[in-house]
């Protein structure tokens, strides 16, 4: 059992400018990692590079970064910023901004760094400090040391080998203002996702369920956003940001179970969001869990059972269909993952699993 | 809103053989620093020597640290071991060596520490790794940065003013083995103290309130055991360590109240201990406190009421007189002290301090 949140955590509203001082402290001079162009939406970059101007420190900006990142693109930055004298990287946005924030703090450290680097445990894991702000929510990549790549080269997404996780994160409910409803319905569900799956993951403790009980508590007050019963209001946005972050804890703490490891193939077959796809096998993987841990989760969820979650997804989604053939790739698949089938706290077999896929 | 645990903590049966490797990789030479003599009665000692004996990792003891340690105390092992090549330091014991352990760390990392370093927050305030290992329970000093030290020069207890977080520790319940009944006792109730009096701190958030339910969680499961239903089990060893361990990220987030400043003066003029002090004024305090916020936190405690968790006080450390001049002493010296009397989550006046002190 055990516990590791290294992170300096700031949840709070206009925390970027209220710890000005703090990010001033990383250096001379900063790298900020951003996609393409929400940060430069919602209000981000505009509060991050203000702080840093206020402040004398220098900064660089690399918005080059796509969803899915490729170590193409942190090695890019690498060549554009090697001898920029960068101290810090700031990443902001999605998981996708935060996890290349990662990678390139790593590289930057690092002169001799190679893709291989990313993937040698036998390797320094030292990197430059990383802030991260998030903007979207879901990933919980601000409470990770986890930073999934794309490799072109093997046409895949791995982690890194190598845990880096953020020196700083400030999160702030006003940066998903502007966030479309399809994008906060698809994070709470995978934020929701995170723990659940954490909760009966093989690996689970007490420290895991105190962070998903935590972050149960502040997803169930926001359900009546999601289902549209009413708008979001600064309160909500702070809450979801919240539970987002502690379902990241959670992940953080013992990784996800059988409804990502199912999910994939959905996202890469049939297009669907990620929380789309998580939340489709949902139902079947919690009426598969054993009663007792099932109600106690679906209750701090504020559902009665498994047909009101299933009917919470319909409503935010849409009822779901999936082709017979797509479901049967995934059942082949994961069945064969006997890390993925032994992941769970409960005994899994092909039979269940047969269960859980087919629903 | 914030969270900051970056202690790397390992909540297992016989954790310290198990994270061997972990321990060896801290340095070439490591300082133990002990109280007189439990580490060498309840087997940490043994462990943590045979572990890095077996990794060729040499050590110096350091076993001189007395109830609530001196800044003497500190500059002597400085003298000590400052032309000694210490590499890390290793506090095993109450919050005693522990909290000594942590101004050792700094002051063997400044060859040019003096007793004003520890006092001055303009100074670098890193230090030597530092492994704490608890063998009491009750201080939580292994998730904490805090080191509360004696100042003989003046006449009073003062935490350093900077944060030294030991960089991992390493929880077992086995090592509360050998505690008597009375240090079991006394311990609870200072956790259960922490976790109350955090939860209604002015400065109480979401992650606090997440420590405290998750503590509060195990708390409740030794209950029979503190009553005197059951003796210890080794499960319950283990739920008081980590509850304590729980109760100290508590505090690590905002700090005690009351209570715990009202405990003082019963502590120094009544010799009474320190979980025995802080208990008498529980339930006045639990009294004066919002009927939502107490009854949340009473339930999660297992009393329906405040009278059910005056007499399970009594219960366990018999029912306690204070003489009237040391209540008068004590309401005199907090009533004054504005930072402990608006650093609670509703509004106290003299009034209310005084249906507090006098319950």
């Amino acid at each position: 059992m055990r516990f590791y949140m290294p992170v300096r955590l700031f949840d709070e509203e206009e925390c970027v400018k209220k710890h000005a001082a703090e990010i001033a402290a990383f250096g001379k001079k900063a790298l900020i990692v951003t996609g393409k162009s929400s940060a430069f939406r919602n209000g981000s970059f505009e509060d991050v590079s203000g702080v840093l101007k206020d402040a004398g420190i220098g900064y660089e900006l690399f918005s080059e970064v796509e969803e899915n990142p490729s170590t193409d693109t942190v090695f890019k930055a690498k060549e554009l910023f090697a001898e920029a004298g960068i101290d810090f990287v700031i990443g902001i946005g999605g998981g996708s901004p935060m996890d290349a924030a990662k990678a390139i703090a790593l590289v930057l450290k690092h002169p001799e760094a190679d893709i291989d680097y990313l993937y040698d445990k036998t390797k320094d894991p030292s990197a430059l400090p990383v802030i991260c702000i998030p903007t979207s929510c879901g990933t919980g990549s601000e409470v990770t040391g986890i930073s999934v790549l794309t490799r072109h080269d093997k046409k895949t997404k791995i982690s890194m080998v190598h845990m880096v996780f953020p020196t700083m994160s400030l999160v702030d409910g006003k940066y998903i203002r502007s966030a479309s409803k399809s994008l906060i319905v698809n994070s709470a569900v995978d934020a929701l996702a995170h723990m659940f799956e954490s909760a009966l993951n093989a690996k689970t403790d007490a420290y895991v369920h105190m962070t998903v009980s935590a972050g149960l508590k502040q997803w169930i007050k926001i359900k009546g956003v999601l289902t549209g019963e009413r708008e979001a209001s600064e309160e909500d946005r702070r809450l979801l940001m919240r539970a987002s972050t502690l379902a990241g804890m959670s992940i953080a703490g013992c990784g996800t179970a059988l409804p990502h490891a199912l999910s994939y193939i959905l996202t890469y077959d049939l297009g669907l969001p990620h929380g789309r796809a998580v939340g489709y096998f949902l139902p079947s993987f919690m009426a598969a869990a054993p009663q007792e841990q099932r109600d106690v989760l679906l209750k701090a969820a504020g559902f009665a059972d498994v047909a009101e979650l299933k009917a919470f997804l319909d409503t935010v989604f849409g009822r779901q269909e999936v082709p017979e053939n797509v479901l049967a790739k995934t059942f082949e698949a994961v069945k064969h993952n006997t890390a993925k089938m032994n992941g769970v706290v409960f005994p899994v077999d092909e039979n269940i699993l047969h269960g859980i896929v087919y629903g």
